[in-house]
Order: C-alpha cells, then sequence, then structure tokens
C-alpha cells in the first residue's frame, strides 16, 4: 500500500461535560469524506489521543470504522513509549479494521537511531501492518534524520510512508528522496498544510493533517496530481492564510475545532483541559479571516 | 499529612517474557518494608509507569496496596497528559486505599505556571486527597521555579508535599523553603538519594526515590533526624558512590533492577522496550562496586 | 521612546568569499529606508550576529549607522552570554550613536526569572538606554511568561519594548497587555511578520522583523494605524503567503538573502556555514511563488 | 597525538570587580601541574568562555600557555557559532602554540550530522591541527550518536580524540569503541570525574575536567594504567563523593571556584553574572564535606 492523496486527521469532539461525543464524530467524518479525501486517521495528535483513556481510544476507532465503513482506509495513531503498548494498539486497530497505524518513534531518554529502527522493526514483525512513520520531532523529543528514516525504509518495508513534520518540510522531502534511491516511499505533508504546494512540488505524495477544511487540501493535491501546477498554486496561495491561521503552536487546536463546530460538524468545540481555549483576540481574528475568504475570496462554502 | 522520611518509589518487575511479575513485586515491597522505609510509591518513573497499559496499572496499584497491607502509606503516581484523565487515576487510586498521589504537571506545548496552578487546584477540587507534586522537568518539559511551587503550595493546600528533582536541589530547597515561608511544606528529594545528605542539611523532610538499597537511605535519614548529622554523613559518604552508579541517565533503571535480582528480590531484571539493556561494561563495574562495599566498606548485607 | 510600526532586522551580506559586504548593506538600508520603514535593528539573529566576530560587529554598526545617518532610529542587538559583555556591546553601540539595544535572556542552564529580571535591571543602571526585550524562546532557552514581561516591565521602566517571538503571538500579545495593566508598553510583533494583521488586532504596536518586502509591513501597518482595519487584513492576506514562506525554520535566513539579492540590494545571497544553502527544490518554488505575486496579484514591483 | 591521562580544564578567575585575574591563573596552572597532569585546557565551559570577550579570551590563552611553558600540552577552546570564527580562534590557538583545539558542534537551529562533519572537515583542512571533539550536548543542542563520533574520527583523522560529557558515559565509550573497529580513537571522560573510573574500565583513556582537586583524577588513572585496577577503584569511591557534590549543575562552577580559593589559587571566587552564586546551604554542605575528607578519610592535603 503506497498511501497519496489527502488525509484528515480526525479530532476527538467532547461534549460540553467533556464525555467523547461521538454524534460529532460522525459528523465531522462525513463531512471530510463528503470533501473527497482520501483517507482518514484517528488517534492522532489532533485527536487529542494523549487525552484519551483505553475504553475511550477504542470506542473512538469504532466509531470511525463505524462510520466510514470501508469508503475510504482508516489509519490508527498507536505510539506508545513502550513497545508492548504499541504492539497492544497496533493489534487492536488491525483486528478492528484499520487500514495502518501510524506510529512516532517512543519518547525516551537517551533514545538512539538503532533503538527507532529497532522499535519500527519489532512492530513490523509482530504484526502484519502498513506502517506510517510519524516525524514529528515534538512528539517522542527526537529528530530523525533524512538518512534515519531512509534506513527505516529500507530495513522495514512496510515502514514506507512518512507523515513529514519536521520544518523545512519541503527540504526534508527532497533530502529524503534523494537518501531512498530506489526505495519506494511516500512522503504525506502535514504541519496544518501550511507548507503543501512547496512539498508537492519537492516530490511529496500528498499530506496528512486536521486542517478543518480538507477541500481545499483536495483541491490543491488534485490539480497537482493532474499536471496543472499553476492552477494548485493559485488555490494554494489562496487558502494558506487559513490554514496558517488555523496552525498556531498552542491555541491551533481550539482554532481547528471550533472552526467545526462553525461547520455544523461539531456540536460543541471544548478541548480537554489543560489544551488552551479560545480566547476573544484570536476568535475575533478567525472571525475576520473567515468573513474575509467568504466574501472576498468568493469562497461561499467558508462557514463564518 | 506532612510525609517525611524515606519512600521507596517501587519497580514494576517483569517476567522474561514480559509480563508484569506479582510475585517479584511482592518480594520486593517486603525487601524494601524490612529496610524501615516510611512509604512506597507506585506507578512512578521507576515503575516504567509509562510502558503499562489500565489493566496492568490497576493490577500493579492493588498488588502494592495488597502487600503493604497498611504497614506504611502507598503514594500511586497517577500523572496524566489531560486533567480528566488524572482525575479517574487518581479517584481509582484512592478508591483502592492509596493514601496519597504523587502528580507531575501535564505534558503540553505552551504550557504554562496559570495553567499548572490550575491542574492542581482542579484535581484538589475534586478528589479529596494529599497531592505530592512531582518536580522533575524532564517528565513534564517544564520547570517549576521555586516561587511556583510556593504558589501552588499556598493556593492548592493539599499539595504541600514536593518531590524534587530539579538540581541543584540542595539550593533549590533553601529556595522553596524561603518562598513559602510560613507556608509548611514537605520536600522529599529525589535523584537517586545522589544529593540526599546534602538536600537534608538544606531543609529537605527525606526522600522519596528508587535507590535499590534503601537501607542505606534509612540510615542517613534517622541519623541525622536524631540529630547525629556528623554520623549521617559519614554514612551517607560511604553509600553514595553506590548511589551515583546506580544513577546513570539512560541505565540506571537497568542497574537498578539488576541490583534487586542480586538481592534475591526480581526473579527477572529486564525492563521493557525500548528501554536500554545493561551492557557488559556496566555490568562489570557493578560488580566490582558491589564486591567492594560488600568486602572492602564491610557492609557484608550487599548483595554481590 | 515608544517604539511602534515596522523596524527591519537587517541581515550582513557577505561576499563570495564569506567577508562582511558593506556596499551590500548599505543597499540594504537604503531599499529598506525607501519602503518607509521606521527603524533597522542590526546585529540581530537575522544578521548572523552569532557569525560575526566583534571587530565586524563594530563595523556592521558603524557601517548601519553611517548610512542611515539619523533618518530613523537604530537599534542594535547587544544580547551576550555574559552581563559584562552585554554591557560592553551596549556602551559601544550607545557610543557610536544607536538609539535603543535589544537584549534576550542570557542563555546559561538553570536560568531563572529572578536572574532574567536582575540581568536586565543591571543593564538599565548601567547605561542609559531603551532596551528593546527580544522575547524569542530558542535563543535563550528560556521562556518568559507573560507575568514575567510584565514585572520586567514593572521594575526596569527603560525595558517597555518587547519583540514578541513566542507563539501564539497574538494570543501572547493579549496576555501581556492584561498583565501589563497601566503600565505603557510596547509589543512589537516578529516571526517574519506571518501573524502581523492578527498581532495589531491584539493590540501590538508594530513588527521587528527582517521580511525581505517591508514595503508590505508598512502597507498593513499603516492601514490598521489609519483605523482602515478591513484594507490591512486584505493586503496582509494577500502578502502572507511570502511571509509564510520565507518564514521556513532552518532555511529561512537564506531565502531572505535570495530575495534581497534578486532586488538588487545584496551583491551574494550566501550565508555563513554551517547555515544551511538554498536547495534545489527551495529555489524553484520561490521562483513560481514570485512569479505568482508579481503577475496574478499584479504587484509589478516583486522582483522575481 | 593521542591525548591520554588527566586533563584539567582551567578556570577563569576575576578578581572582585569581574575582570580577568592573572595572577590567579598562574597560581592554579602551577597547582595543577603540581598535581601531575598530563595537560591543561584553556577556554572551555568550565573557563566560563562564553562570558570573556576577544581581548580576554587571547589574554587568558597567553598567559595559560606563558605560564605552562611547554611543561604539558596546552589545548585551546575554540568552539564557535560560525564555521569561520572557529577557524580565526583556531589559527589563533595555534599561532600562539597550543598543542590542539577543543571544538563542540556549532549551535544551529536544524543542525544534523552531515553538517557537523563538514564543520570538523573544514576545519581540518583549513588548520593544521590535532581537534579534541567535545560531545557536550547542552553545549550545541545537538546529540552526537556513537557512530556519529566514529564516522567524524574515520573521515576526519585529526579529529579522534573526544571529550564525552553524554551520560551514560561507561557505556557511551563502549559504544564508540565498538563502532571505531581499527580506528584508533582517544576517549576522554568529563563530568567533573564522575565516573571516571567506570569509563577507565569501559576503556576510556583519561579524563578531561575542571575538578579542583586534579590529583584524585591523576591518582586513580595512573593507578589503573598501572594495572592496579583494584586500588585505583579505591581511591576513586574514596574521592567521588567530592566529585559528585562539586559537580552540581547550575551551581558546580561556583563550588570548584571556592575550592580553588581555599586552595589558595584563586584571590576571589566569584564567577561572572548572570552565574549563580554559592549559597549558604551549599557552602555549609561543601565545609562539611571537605572536613569529612581531611579529618575521616585522613586525606591531610584537602583545604578546608
Amino acid at each position: 500500500m503506497q498511501l497519496s492523496g489527502v488525509f484528515s486527521v480526525l479530532p476527538t469532539p467532547f461534549s460540553s461535560t467533556g464525555e467523547v461525543d461521538i454524534d460529532s464524530l460522525r459528523r465531522v467524518i462525513d463531512l471530510f469524506l463528503g470533501a473527497g479525501i482520501n483517507g482518514v486517521t484517528a488517534l492522532g495528535v489532533t485527536g487529542e489521543v494523549a487525552r484519551l483513556n483505553e475504553r475511550e481510544r477504542a470506542m473512538v476507532l469504532e466509531a470511525v470504522l463505524g462510520q466510514v465503513n470501508g469508503r475510504v482506509p482508516v489509519i490508527a495513531g498507536t505510539t506508545a513509549d513502550g513497545l508492548k503498548t504499541c504492539l497492544d494498539y497496533t493489534r487492536k486497530a488491525r483486528a478492528a479494521g484499520a487500514a495502518a497505524v501510524m506510529v512516532s518513534p517512543p519518547r525516551m531518554a537517551k533514545l538512539n537511531s538503532d533503538a527507532v529502527v529497532a522499535h519500527f522493526a519489532a512492530l513490523a514483525s509482530a504484526v502484519d501492518t502498513e506502517i506510517v512513520v510519524q516525524d514529528y520531532p515534538p512528539l517522542s523529543g527526537f529528530t530523525m534524520e533524512a538518512s534515519l528514516l531512509a534506513r527505516i525504509a529500507r530495513e522495514v518495508p512496510p515502514a514506507r510512508t512518512i507523515k513529514l513534520e519536521d520544518p523545512p518540510t519541503p527540504l526534508k522531502t527532497s533530502r529524503i528522496l534523494e537518501q531512498c534511491g530506489r526505495t519506494n516511499i511516500s512522503i504525506l505533508g502535514g504541519l496544518g498544510g501550511v507548507y503543501l504546494f512547496e512539498e508537492l512540488l519537492a516530490g511529496a505524495h500528498g499530506v496528512m493533517t486536521g486542517f478543518a477544511y480538507p477541500e481545499m487540501l483536495v483541491e490543491v493535491t488534485r490539480l497537482f496530481s493532474a499536471g496543472q501546477v499553476d492552477r494548485a498554486a493559485e488555490s494554494f496561495y489562496r487558502y494558506v492564510p487559513l490554514m496558517r491561521f488555523e496552525f498556531q503552536e498552542g491555541i491551533g487546536m481550539a482554532i481547528r475545532k471550533e472552526v467545526l463546530r462553525r461547520r455544523g460538524a461539531l456540536a460543541c468545540a471544548d478541548i480537554r483541559p489543560p489544551g488552551a481555549r479560545l480566547d476573544l483576540s484570536t476568535r475575533t481574528a478567525l472571525d475576520r479571516l473567515l468573513n474575509w475568504m467568504r466574501t472576498n475570496q468568493g469562497i461561499p462554502w467558508i462557514s463564518v
């Protein structure tokens, strides 16, 4: 399986009392599938997976698989600090029907390249599954250089898709492709789509992110794949002010959920504490930006 | 409750097939209680809690409470990235019989002091429990200055015990005591006991760590409390080469379990992957050090 | 002195043999002053100050002051790990004619809030100068919370201008203003201008950054100050794809210099090793973006 | 040149008015040479090099070379963020008579292994000098894995001495030696000597650190080299409580200078702000420890 195209990382909606809200989750999935995406990812950072317990993890994954119902592949985040837990999560995800799993290196003091390779190798030998290698250094505290990602691709064949979120991502995309030589890999950008067009230009195969308007990612990616590079760029430059705004460190998740609430998908935009809540100034800026996109940019399907 | 004295952070023993080994855990508890400690802490970093699943967490805590059987207070680690999970863990720990919980600030990008105080305040208002504030910056990625720890103590009365592991700990002990003024707090050192005597001199009330010979911590702490400061120092200086050796970043946990295996408590010294295994050179150095302590230092109860 | 408006952080141009190129520096200054900026900052991160020796520092500052020749205020970066060096740099900068200095907290293991306040207080009491507090955590390794920046503003009156580069900057702008209460401060955004409009909405007084088209920053800031908020937003959203592209971690400096080379200001776009060089894929993406801005967006003064 | 034995990293003494105190520096050198060390290192972290200006750097190096006067080799720290500055420092150090230079990877966002190798290779090709590779991650913010250190040794022959300060150092020593195969390298421990014996057991060739009683390092190292491993261990275990105490993050430099003041070498123990000053509690603990070593351990040459 070579992943390509647009994969939406799903949020986990919560009710105003803090419980997982499956109905809203279902609406998000339908909204995203309606946008023409190629797959969804459950239980990622955007899904606030670090703030879910095991019962909630299982419940979310089951709901996602049920609602998607085979229309697109479902990737399940199964990152864990311990290999054993990662294996357990992965087995359960595969048994439930996930097409692949997404795994970041384990967080550990004094982690090193050999241990990272060993982790992916152990996972691949224990469970029959495709693995998306998540390259997001803040998650693990460990930076995987292009040469290490290429080494993983060579030594662990099921781990040949990379969710690349270590900037500068266009440059790193080039470097990884160079290092991989004839080993076929698939690179999916992330970072909220903020460098999507440049990543595609550098050879990326798509994007996997939680941006709340995947329509925009789909449009850019499709135009690019169809060889309409200028039109892809034009679309991208028009949309990127919103991607940039949504992708603010420390408050991005709150913005994302608020946009999905306005789009009618979420009943409640709350994120779980201690996540930061939307402040007035950010809300005001969001209002302006969405209004401008709807009115001045003539994108009528923007929900203000 | 003001905690003072020696609290042993318990390892989680695993069998050679990687399963939690409750029998070994029971032996460790009896060994430690026999050493005269004042309490135990389950589900801490030394317990490899990040590599346990929820069922294992519950099983470990239940076994610890059962084996301790009221002889000393049991503290349960309930740190979680999300407040809700922290509350759940805490409620379960208290319901099971834990005397208090130990909580580190949640790990989160852009965490700040107000959010940390809010986290402890929310915990204290939701569950009736004493809270040990774990000050170990690598765990949360956030450094709590002395003034913040004092603020927590003032604003959240149940959170007036600090497990202090942010070096230099003797200096920080002085600063916290200064900042706390008349607010009574209890400071317990950590860091494998490597600065125990100096922490006591600076005003600490004890130590909470996973050092595999708590007898030594007990001896030093008791002598100090009894006003026999010179004898406490003499004991400490004699023992500290071992504490220092055991407390090596990245390999310390493997050393600790090997010592407990030699002491007859653990059936198997394995730690869960990706944790580093004991290499030959470290093992050789450990052999020498234990031999020297037993033979040349005349400590016959050292297990070589 | 309350700084407001647009301050351009100057690059340090190098010849192809790696020497400081004063002629190019003069052209950059004239280009930027022609764009209507309100001041320039020499010897900042964008000036690759960490890769200059003391003679070069002095030479650059002298050239900047000479070329600016009083037309706008010149701010000089005088950050140093040691207070004494910071004082020396500051005295020399003031003697040479700098209007103010820009200072980040010193880089030091175990730095704390009190030491940061003491550093700024010692600087203010030793040298009669306005101080721009640079809040860019990667530089010092230390995060200053909004409350600390407000404390510095209260306790060290000359240090009431903040160059804010700790995201999310719009939210942090609000928080700092709240914490400062009646203490007048001036907040200048940074981060390549990527959140300029949102920072202004949140109450920022301008921007200090090295973006290679300060015309755009000037236009947005002037429109905003004139109360034409909608027009400011419109301009900003149109320009932000370029700001975003230029501001790529790890390669941004190379992009910035390349743009200034194309604008005719720099004879050579080299940055000093070990700084990353512009790769082909980034160059191609830049070509496209500048072309699009010139042609499709009708910004004829863009140099492709 | 293969470095082995004990190299003392020199402090930079300051007068009570904060100026470099050359007389004290000379006394430290004579004290250390009298202790039988094999070389000295000027302008390292212990020399507070980050807080010296260029004139002071030159003055210190000149004084060190003059006072040593060829009795042992002098290593000069020439680390810099920019390659050009590193080359300049290195050329000057060599011209002044330094036997070798000590260089840490440059500090830079998004540094990677190739850039690190390129940095050392450029240095080696530009200046004819031996290079001590300083492996102290907090300095550069970059961790060099054992395989990278071995690669540097293979590709840059003058860079085959490593000052190893990335714990666990005994384990890393083993790994580097393994990775280096037949390439001859020399590994010198650091970290205040706290793991000296274990490093030697693992194959290290000596130690380079600023510990204020190098006599102890010399004794341990000589005994070990002479094959008297048990006696080396015995000495080490007796001395390590002091090494451990001195090597406290954030306050260690202040302790070290205070010890050298008591030894009669320094006229004043001040370190330059913002470095932390010795607090009362640390001073009291130091008094006790030195007293105990002198009296109870029968080490009469300890200065209390």
